[in-house]
């Protein structure tokens, strides 16, 4: 493999992508300790909640309050998740430090996820650029299905490339190519972060992807020889797939820490700090997680008894 | 990425390696027929059973019944695990195309596993080795902690190339590099293999990964890039790790085939034939499964419904 950047900047997105999933409503004291947290961790960025609407997800119905609540970190980005004007406003008014918005470049998901049409996404999105533009506010873009549709299949590199130039030409700051539901492969990684590279530097590209069928480290290391050094990653895998139960969803903060760290990059975060934090999930959210290295610890963590044949 | 041979081979180790592990007995008939549907799969080899003692891993006790029941499918090699010359009286008796002996390259495990000491160990494979040779049987050493051992830690380079010198230098057909408890990670196992194969070439070298720390299919892209094109793996994922519950042990046969597929390596195995092969498991050993692809579907198994956020 080619030899690349060793220094990786992380997002964790447990907060946000991770609780929004979840049945239960994780108290807002709790959330802002574990945010707390994960601010002493050594991320580059956390995702700490969305700006919706209460209604249409009322597990972050607290924004406000988490976002006043936390204590900030100096060198952390403080991101939050903003679909409209209206969410915009109610982020700027909590001096966030970059608000992410969301669309799928496939016309069939975006419709099922956002209820309505990608340009009628695009439109409402470039509204919003226009309001946060100016603020000192950085603006990032997530790209749903940007490795494939779970309705449509697949969709062509160049629909992808399209869309980043349509917000690169918004002149936001970066753009998030996500695996929603798990459907990415290495060779198309490569090959889809290569292109977008080559072509948007230098707008900031990060990856997002789930573990759905079994690839997320594989694809990360597509990635990584591709060029590519933001990624995020979810606290336990947090942030499951609804049409597959019991199938991971986000790729594992630890996992994925634990093999940066082992393969010598530096990823800025603390393993050992992360996993604490880690562990406390399943109390917060009332059932277990799919992190491997919960249960089965570290490379390194020795084991005393007879082991595996 | 280097470009590397796109025709990989790969050796199921369910049957043997997962069954093992198992607390139910596995009904004779029941184990003949998923061996018989997986002989017609297209792998390059197939790990039937194991004549260990019965007393030692009852679960596997009926080999010869096994071995004998089964229809063997022209161009795979039938494979089985002996421990000692004992069992390979009892293997060459069942006319197996290829014995595959085991030992660990950590003196701890290797101990813990095997309750003698490495050089014993070699003392005892020596002379199966030497009953075996000549009879047209293909032998494989299985070297277990070949990127780690759970009570030792690290096992140095030097230390796994040592062993596969004397096994070479008795005239073995290949050597199997075994990340018993998922310790590996991407840039030491792109390290060994290219200094195994660099060093060893024309000795059949497989690698045989556990998804222990989820790392397995990432191994898997670091060792092709290396230039190995042998993999073992398991239907379903099975096969765990005692001192992990809930962990999942060796690379899932269905996750490894569809990554190697989407990616454009010619498996010869029929992901389909396989998967269904691997939905029958969970009524044979009465609990799920760790594979992530029997949970989510193939990459293009579409879904009508609303998807992930």
């Amino acid at each position: 493999m080619t030899q690349q950047s060793r220094r990786l900047y992380l997002n964790e997105v447990a907060t946000r992508d991770g609780f929004q999933n979840e049945a239960v409503f994780i108290d807002t004291d709790d959330k802002i300790a574990l945010i707390d947290q994960l601010s002493a961790c050594g991320y580059a960025k956390i995702e700490v909640t969305s700006f919706t609407s209460p209604r249409a997800i009322p597990a972050l119905r607290d924004a406000e309050a988490v976002m006043h609540g936390i204590a900030r970190a100096p060198g952390v980005v403080y991101t939050v998740l903003v679909p409209n004007v209206r969410g915009a406003e109610r982020a700027l008014s909590c001096k966030v430090d970059e608000v992410n918005l969301v669309m799928s470049v496939s016309e069939s998901h975006n419709r099922a996820n956002l209820r309505m049409s990608r340009e009628e996404s695009f439109g409402q999105l470039r509204d919003v650029i226009g309001a946060v533009r100016g603020s000192g506010v950085a603006i990032n873009v997530s790209l749903s299905t940007a490795m494939g549709c779970p309705m449509e299949g697949d969709v062509p590199v160049e629909t992808v490339l399209g869309w980043i130039d349509r917000f690169a030409g918004l002149g936001v700051n970066g753009v998030t190519l996500c695996d929603t539901t798990g459907m990415a492969h290495p060779a198309q990684v490569h090959d889809l972060c290569a292109r977008a590279s080559a072509a948007f530097a230098p707008l900031e590209i990060t990856l997002h992807f789930h573990n759905t069928r079994g690839m997320a480290l594989a694809n990360t290391l597509a990635a990584l020889d591709a060029g590519i050094v933001r990624f995020d990653a979810s606290l336990g895998g947090l942030g499951g797939c609804p049409y597959a139960p019991g199938a991971t969803g986000n790729v594992c903060t630890e996992e994925l820490v634990h093999m940066l760290e082992l393969d010598g990059y530096d990823t800025g975060v603390n393993l050992a700090a992360v996993l604490d934090a880690a562990a406390r999930l399943p109390a917060l959210i009332g059932h277990d997680v799919p992190s491997q290295i919960l249960k089965a610890g570290r490379r390194l963590d020795l084991h005393p008894m007879p082991a595996c044949a």
